[in-house]
Parts: structure tokens; sequence; C-alpha cells
């Protein structure tokens, strides 16, 4: 609790109040909040700097790209890759947008995916090729089985989940990898941007090619997400965007790109936020690995305890704490409208949660068959703070749902 | 000058010295400074909220949305355009990238550009289609004749500049876009990064299809960057990037798009700097405009002036004052590095200026044969700056180029 306790004093919104109440922001599988740090080094290089990057050769211009270079250094090191193959662009899905457009894939291509993948894991896929999800079981665990025989369908391109957005089962990527390197040839592209915010990834270990991850979901500021790729595949990969920033000449005949990351990232980018990224990764290392893993696995217990056998809900995914974060997602009893409850809970209680599809509707439609009800723990929020979730749940639905009180939303 | 004083004291980077002295930030044409109420915007939202958008029900990110949707409405207002005509990515390569790729034009598709554009108005159009550039005169002015001449040619895009980043010409953009609607069908995408921070536009009233521009270039934080659209055109385009946030519907048969602009949006987007976009205008539109115009003129006037008849240097662009912009490109005499002299001019004089190709490589090579140095001015820059940078650009030539100094570099 001591831990938790003074981390919560880092995060400056957690002062916020809504009618006087303190809140508990328990919607870190959309964002996190941000600590003093993060805001700080923002802060930083507008009050002190402002300059763009990488093309001037003035103080200003060079401090600046500096930071931002060194900002790509902390974050790369951080999944154990060399600073050139992190490309720094705008979120999760413009990195798995440029993959699976850069790869410039046959129309008839084949892809592997998953079913409980976010939509962001599923469309680009969709777009570029004849995309296969592998199905779940009715927890959200990956059907090994169905995964062999679509491998066997020897895919171009094979997009893993690491973690559920909705379920928060964490996939055996490093044995579902190994698979498909015995399997196939297949580009293996992995959306982290769930699990990476909760444990360290070494890219090359994992033997991973690409890698997708947004620093929004890890105490950075909002606007950055990061693509992992192997340098000999970055080299390939068509830029989804040309112009300026990205090349070496231009004339009137043609153009030579800069190298990799440089040639995927045209335009002036984030640079206030990508500097704020540094700050987040070394915030996040300066935790004590081993509280915070005890950490994670107390706020899992509590979350799936307290949604096991709890009239009214039921939980959507394992009902145990192995091989995932602390996100527990809930569906509520039929005609109980999860929107309005997390209205309620916000409003009324201080809590905040999230409600709709998580941008997973295929494995929404199939396990909950509806919108459900999602809250996720990171950092600094405690024990405490979950089970006074649950109270003023138990006391919304107490007289939203008398019915399903009874029972009804456990089947 | 009393409006500048007052104004320069809302740039806290302004305050900043190097080595005991202050600084002069002539780098505008690459971005600007933040003024107190944008960095306090971006802040604000990171102490006091810190919520995703769109997705949530809780108060936090209904209070996150409205303020991101407010600063968008405040954005098109600004260009005469509604809301939903104004789609929010990183920046103004981006932008055009998405019209380029999004029309989904033929392979043999023909696109007229402009000489003096920005590589980011060359590279995708060069992608797309078969791209031809407008000449341009020695001064960096259109030839209109070739640019009649090439729109015979029945083009389905024309790609215009409205101001040069090199020379700071601005573009007779009515008459142009006049001339197109006359001659042929094309679709008109106006590039209105280095225009827009200066004066004032209405789409409509333009007539124009896509406009593109970039809210660093203008005050507002680092990876926003704008395309206005036609709606009906906006509807017709293809989304660069497929995923979360811009689909209503999934499922394992295909999925609907939302309504435009979320349909460009996917994934969690720079939320805390579209929110301090809102105070970049309301900045903008808070300042005296007659003052304003009053005090480009002036900056102007410094600039070219300053140019005009000085040993060591020649002016890139027409050496008067008329449909400009506060912006000076120089070439120095052969040998005299312009990189280097961009170096000392801010490490022992503290002037920030640019030097290089200003990502306008095929201009600056014709009209300049070589790289070159860039000054430019924005609303907390005084005519006193611009007097003194031509100073120690003097003093700095006297030494390393003093040959040059007797008139060789004003061939």
């Amino acid at each position: 609790m001591t831990v938790q306790s003074s981390c919560r004093d880092d995060f400056p919104a957690l002062r916020r109040k809504i009618d006087g109440q303190t809140i508990s922001y328990l919607d870190n599988g959309a964002t996190t909040l941000k600590p003093r740090s993060v805001i700080d080094a923002v802060t930083e290089y507008y009050e002190t700097n402002g300059a763009n990057i990488h093309r001037g050769k003035h103080r200003l211009s060079e401090e600046a790209s500096d930071a931002y270079e060194a900002s790509r250094t902390v974050l790369a090191r951080h999944i154990g890759a060399a600073a050139n193959e992190v490309v720094l662009l705008r979120n999760t899905s413009e990195a798995i947008n440029l993959v699976a457009g850069g790869l410039e894939l046959p129309p008839d291509a084949y892809i592997v995916g998953c079913m409980d993948a976010h939509h962001s894991q599923i469309l680009p896929w969709r777009r570029a090729g004849r995309l296969d999800l592998t199905k779940v079981d009715g927890y959200g665990r990956l059907d090994r089985d169905h995964f062999r025989e679509l491998l066997r369908g020897r895919p171009q391109v094979v997009a893993l989940t690491h973690c559920s957005n909705v379920t928060g089962v964490v996939h055996p990527v490093e044995e579902l990898i190994e698979e498909v390197r015995a399997a196939c040839d297949a580009v293996i592209v992995l959306d982290a941007a769930q699990s990476l915010p909760h444990e360290r990834v070494n890219v090359h270990k994992l033997d991973v090619d690409f890698m997708a991850f947004s620093m929004h979901k890890m105490l950075g500021p909002t606007g950055v997400g990061c693509l992992f790729g192997r340098s000999e595949l970055l080299a390939k990969l068509r830029p989804q965007n040309v112009g300026g920033g990205m090349v070496d000449w231009v004339d009137l005949d043609g153009s030579v790109d800069r190298r990799t990351p440089f040639k995927f990232e045209s335009g002036t980018p984030a640079i206030a936020s990508v500097i704020g990224c540094a700050a987040a990764i070394r915030y996040l290392e300066g935790l004590d690995a081993d509280g915070q893993r005890q950490h994670g696995h107390d706020l899992c217990a509590a979350l799936v305890g307290g949604a096991i056998d709890r009239p009214g809900v039921s939980l959507i995914g394992p009902p145990d704490v192995k091989a995932r974060i602390p996100l527990a997602t809930l569906r509520l009893a039929d005609g109980v409208p999860a929107g309005e409850v997390a209205r309620l809970l916000s409003d009324s209680h201080g809590y905040m949660v999230r409600s709709g599809h998580m941008c997973a509707q295929p494995l929404v439609t199939e396990l909950a068959g509806g919108e459900v009800l999602r809250v996720s723990a990171y950092v600094y929020n405690d024990v405490a703070e979950i089970e006074g979730f649950y109270g003023a749940l138990d006391e919304l639905l107490s007289w939203m749902a008398p019915a399903a009180r009874t029972g009804a939303g456990r089947t």
C-alpha cells in the first residue's frame, strides 16, 4: 500500500475531485494518467525550446533534435531494440497500418490473426489480404489447435495480440512465435499495446518481426505510437507518408529516401510528446520491479475475485489470475445498460471505468453478446479502490437491476 | 513596437538565454514558439484529466472528448469550415498523403504541381501519378502561362502551394483556382502551411477542395496537422489508417465506417496537443488584425530591405514586399557554408535561423544552386531583431568570406 500511495501522489490528475469526491481512475486499458515528470518534460520543451528537429543547425534545433533522438533511444532500449529499429508514429493503429500497407502483399495474401484482437489488429489485415481469425474458448484463451491448423495454410503474415484488451489474457506469444517459425515463413506482427505497460518485452529474444505499442497507455503523452521492426524488414517496408524530412535528395526526376527510421517519419512529428516519452519510460523503469509484480498480482486478484460469484455480473475472461493483466471486463444482466452504469459510477461514485465494445467487437459479440463494462488498473491504483468499485457497482445494480442481483446475470 | 514587446512576454521560450545572451528566434517557417496559454492548455489537460476520448461514458472521458471536439470546431471556424470537414492528423505532410493516396487515382493520373512546392506537396503526388511542376521565374513567381499550358493536359489533381517556404511568395491562389475550375475538373489541393499562420483563409470562399496546414507553425503544439476537405469529397476518400475509433461496427464479415471526419482518425489521437490548438487559434484571433498586418509588413520590409544590396548575400525571392510573408531566404557567396553560418549566428549571436535546402530541393537547386540561409519572423519578432540579425551576419561574413563582401555574393 505504501508504494502505491506514494506513487499516486506523482499523478496530478488524481487530485481531481468530482462533486467533492476523490476520483478513482480505472480506465487504464484506454489510456493512463501522466506522472508529474512526464508533464514537466513536455512543458519544459515548450517553455525553454520549442524549435523543430533534424533540419536546423541552430542551438535550439540541435537541442530539440538531441532530446527527440535521446527519447527514441530510451524507448528502444526499453524493448531491447536499437534506436534505428524504432519508428515514432501516432498510435498502435498507425503502426500496424504502416506494416499492413507497407509490406505490399499480393491481393490474395493469407493472414492469420486472433479472434480477441483489437480492431486495429483486424481491419488493416482484412484490407491487406484474406484474414482468418484464430478462435478462442469461452474464457478468451486461444484455441491452439485451431491456430496450428490455420498455420498449415502457410500465411504470409501472422498478426498476434500479446494481451487482449477485453479478457486481459496474456497469450503465450513465445510459444506461438516458435510454432509460426516452425510452420512457415510468415512475418510476425505483435500488438503489444496492452501487455507492454505491464511487462517488459525483449523484441529480439521474443523473435518478433514487428511490434506495435502506444506510449499513452504506459504513462507517456498522447500522440505517440511506436513500431519496432527488424532493420532488414524496415529497410524493405514502403513508407506510408512521403514528404519533408524523410528524403536525402529530391530533384526533378526522383528522390532518395533517408535511412530507417527516418524514411517513415515525414513532416514535423509530435516533438514535445516524444520528448515526454523518455520521462515515462524512466518513471516505469524506476519503479521496484518485484514490488510492481506483486502489486499487479494483488490488483488482478481483487479484480477477478470481485467479479466471481457476484450477483448481477459475469466475468468475460478466465476466472484465475495466471497470465493476465489487472483488467476485468464484466457482462451485466440483460437490459442493464453498461454505458449508463459507467456514467453513474463516475458521476455518483467517482469511479472511471469503460463501457462499450472495447474496439474488439468480434470477441465482445461472441463472449458477451453486447456492451460490457471494463475495469482496468495500473501502478497508481490499489486494492481498496477495486473493492470500492465493486461496492459502488453493487449499490447501483441493487436498484438498476434488482432481479439480476438474485443471480440472473451470472449465466 | 509596444504591441510586439508585450506579445514577446507571452512566449516563455523567449526568456531563454544562450551564454547569457537573449535569443532571437527567427526560424518560424520551420515551427513557431508557443504562448503561455497554449502551454497551459496542454498542461491543464494532463494535470486535471488525462483520459481518452470518444469511447468512454465516464466524466473524464466526456470532458476530454468535449475539449477535443471543441478544439476541432475552433479550428474549423478559423478557416470558415464546418467541424466535420476538418480531419485532425499529425502534420501537413500526412494530410497531403491522405489525399494523394485516398483519392485512389488511376496509375496514369495526371497531376499539376508547383516548382516551389515543399517536398510534402511533391513526393505524394509523384507517387500517385504523373506529376508536372509549374515553372517559376528567377524570383520564384509562378509562370502563369506555363500553368495554363499544363492545365490544358486536363489534370485530375492540381496541387497548389499557397506560399513558398523558400521565397515567401504568396501566390494568387484565388485566380489560380478560378483558372483550374474553368479549365478542367481537377481536385484542388492547397498546401497552406506557410500562408495560414500569416493570413486568414476562408476555404469555401476560396473554392478549394482540400487544404492542409500544421498547427505547430501557428503557435499550436507539435503533432497536429489539419486537413480540410469538402464533405462530399471526404466521404469518398479512402482512410489511410483503419482500426479502433473509426468504425461503427465490426463483425466477422466486414465493418461499417464511422462518418467523416472520424473515419480518418483511427486510434488514440494527440489529445493534449489538439486541445492546445484551440488556445493557439484564440491567441491569434485575439491579436489586433490591423496591427498585425502592419507589423508583418514592417518585418517584410526589414527582411527584404536588409538583403538588398548587402555584400556577401543575395535574396532568393522577389525584391519587393508585395504578397509575401515575413521570410527572407539568402544565398551566401560560393564556399561559405550556410550550416556553419547558422550555427555561429546561434551560438555567438543568439539568432536562430535555418540553413539547408528547406525541404524544397527542386526550387532551391534551381534558384540558389545549393544550401541557403532562411530568416523567418512571426508575431513576437520586431524590426530591431531583423536589423540585429543582419549586423551579426555582416560580422560573421567579414571573416568567413572577406572576398565575397566586396560583391561576389551578389551575382
